[in-house]
């Protein structure tokens, strides 16, 4: 019996649309105020499920102490209190732009091959605000 | 590989639940204080989800500007600080009735087809409040 | 040692802003959607604070059962699921517009009133959504 | 056309995580501070999402008063108010540990049952804070 | 120019509303729930207000690394996944209920001692959940 | 009788706390996180309450239009989608750090001065997250 477990995180960080192979204006036409020099930010709020059978002694899909220290090494400690653009090697001018689609992708692959064995993930959504989320879906 | 995109809006609408082929006794104890005349309210909140493949460009499954401004035409100018069972025709007297189940229906077939190319809708929600939200569920 | 208590309480109801004594042009001037009709609505959140001394023997400010009692009978049940305009004398055609600052006092004249002794009304807070809210301040 | 109605619902409890035939600190090392005794607690917010056709006549998917009745009597009053692992046989010394994946298969187990017909259990999501949850998805 | 810093933070515990001094009715027809044994909890949520000048080199009213060090040493490894009834000696049997108002007064005197030079401490606010909260205001 | 309105307004910035006549290591001993280079970011959520009489005729304290479009032109077109050590003056490097509390009083001189005759600023509250706030209260 499958069971999922979603856990949520939070960080502040700052990022910046832009790409540097188009005009100011071709920018400007398609970022908008993202495009703004130096950029801007906000408080995202990171959710990742796992879906597992319970272990039946303790009655975890996964310890949580395990989980939460995967995704604060692999994924926190990189992004909080950053400029996306400037920390991140995949958002570096001229890579890609640090959209939530793209950040969503960036946590799935650096969360899910650190999982223990029998748990799987599931899913991850990066919300910028509250209004506006990237959801990657598994399973 | 398809990522989901989840945009929230808000509007504030009336309601009520009556049925004109049915006695006062009959919609009340059906209805109970949604049948009271002429109506309340809801800060109704609408989430669209949407799926695709991201565009590397941009970094986007689909131009929020572009997604928005369906959402406002096609939804949000029709029913916020309307009466819905005086604003939409489907609602009127006689015709079905305001459920959140009705109307999340109502706003998928007036958002899905007008979506741009290679973006389908996932899923509506509308929440008439914390508690409560009827959800349609594409893919 | 005065402390005080902080209650919220939800309701959901229907209401328009209109001056029968004024033009169509200057009522859609003044109140723009609001003026709408017949109305639109919100979930409104009522917080009602009560400031006192706390009774000894039961760590109360006030018996949570007795205000909320006072609440919903003098409150809820004259405005949830009702169209203000239409349930409220005060807020008819002719009377008070049912702003946010209006069902404030309103509401603060039907609970203060009925308080148990020792106990004072030191707030009333009327949010109609999670940006607008109105407050009369006693103490 | 399928629907789904999600419905949420709160309640207080205290539990606690700890094994007998485990010592003090294998208890301590696994379970943390969810094994001081005598317990702590949450406020739980418990979401049932139930999916079926719209009626036509009421535009429900379920009459929200039967899911209602059926949550609080087979679940709510089970729980509010109660130390899960002194108020639920499942939970008591010797038996599951009361984390919230064991809650939301309990739950599962005495809503499905009870359902009206036409009507099937999609989901059950209990949320001991806002952080953390466990889902069951049944489609 | 005085101004405030608002700084919440959260907690989970039990509590229980018990005079050993009170029959067992006269428990139950004034606790209701909250005397069921051996108790229930709560999430709570605590906001600490201080009030002071503004530290023109940093820009701060306190440093909030300090006030974050008070309130975790002085009350939050007292309360967290605590009973509240068996971890605090003033809401053992036969002393203070635990009720939030109590609870706010507890929280005031461990922390408006411990401020440093020049930060007040003008409010404390104890939510159990979201509808209810004591507050103790100074200034 | 006096009545207050309270109004919430978002926006999306990057700030960062750095001295430059601090050396790098005494920036990092007080400002932590928060100097890291080029800076990171908040959703701030800034509620403004204003006081007066109402209005008779719309029952109205102020004009939110008024109210709204103070706010938009004097405060959330300069530091929307902004890194305040960038957009603002005041914060640029060598003037204040941009922390909460000075953007609260930066906030405060550009609102209290434009207002509308008959209706006071109270209260300036700008939240960089849920948890932390910084509030300037004028009565």
């Amino acid at each position: 019996m499958p069971i999922r477990l979603e856990r949520s995180y939070r960080f502040s960080a700052a990022h910046r649309y832009v790409r540097p192979d188009w005009s100011d204006d071709e920018n400007r036409a398609r970022f908008g105020k993202c495009w703004i020099a130096p950029g801007h930010g906000h408080n995202y709020r990171l959710t990742v499920t796992v879906v597992g059978e319970i272990d039946a002694p303790t009655g975890f899909v996964v310890d949580l102490g395990v989980l939460d220290a995967i995704v604060r090494e692999r994924v926190l400690e990189r992004v909080d209190h950053q400029h996306l653009n400037h920390a991140i090697a995949e958002f570096a001018p001229g890579g890609q732009i640090p959209t939530s689609e793209n950040l969503a992708l960036w946590i799935r692959d650096r969360v899910s091959s650190a999982l223990p064995a029998g748990v799987r993930l599931a899913m991850v959504r990066v919300a910028e605000d509250d209004d506006l989320a990237a959801i990657w879906m598994g399973e």
